[in-house]
């Protein structure tokens, strides 16, 4: 397993893949049963007479899914202090039964936070199945912490008057 | 139960509430470990070392409660067609086991889509806790069915030259 990296180790433009899984069914509708009941995520006969023509999983069900499968490979497992926010998410095509679901993750943006220990993040989502058809993208804005060993930085007591 | 409302019944400004539903650790911890595990979210003991100082939600869990409480109220529940995306999430306080979350609805937007049968509708999504405090904010943006036995749209027989 490789160890978490910091904030400071971080650099706009690294990109990692997730593994996949396989949406079946039966957690569409359990997913839809529990969160998000719609007939066409969670009704197989109602679901042919909707705008999708039959069952597909909630989009919050494949928003969920994305930030699992991250887990499975974050670069920042372990130092991720907290997610502040989500821009920009469009559900491009629906995900249904016995699509295989994977992420590519890559860092748009860094910035140091006005306090020392910690900085911003900036990752882009796109999931994608099976086929490489884009699904589903979004932006999230999180918190990593920064490398208590790491460099000195502005205001520490290296840098100042002597 | 009050009938949907079509797109053509909405107007910008409406708003209704949700009503209640309180997160407990139990649900908290089971959230965690399907969907985000983080040790602040499923490890009660480690949660105490965190930047949150005891155990907290998956920003991911108050998100799609939200969704499942909105879902119990929406003025759109049957002409709701689907999502297409959300906008501006901001997570600005964590939520702790005995909260009790609900939602503010407002349309912010409407807009007729090429297609006569439908309509985009943009929602904001403000989620309290029992003190009226906001933990979560975001917009929804959805396809809306129009009333097949409405006013004629432009395009529609009553308004082409005889």
């Amino acid at each position: 397993m490789t160890p978490p990296l910091w904030f400071d180790d971080l650099q706009v433009g690294m990109a990692f893949r997730t593994p996949g899984a396989t949406l079946t069914d039966d957690a569409i509708i359990r997913f839809a049963m529990e969160w998000d009941y719609q007939t066409f995520h969670a009704d197989a006969h109602a679901a042919r007479q909707s705008l999708f023509g039959g069952l597909v999983a909630s989009g919050l069900h494949t928003l969920v899914m994305s930030f699992r499968l991250y887990n499975e490979a974050s670069i920042v497992r372990g130092t991720a202090l907290a997610g502040t926010g989500i821009e920009n998410l469009r559900w491009l095509r629906p995900a249904r039964p016995g699509d295989t679901l994977s992420v590519e993750v890559t860092i748009t943006g860094l910035r140091p936070s006005s306090r020392p220990d910690r900085g911003h993040v900036r990752q882009r989502f796109e999931t994608r199945d099976q086929n490489g058809e884009l699904l589903l993208r979004f932006e999230v804005t999180s918190i990593v912490a920064r490398d208590p060993c790491g460099s000195p930085v502005v205001g520490s007591a290296d840098q100042a008057p002597s």
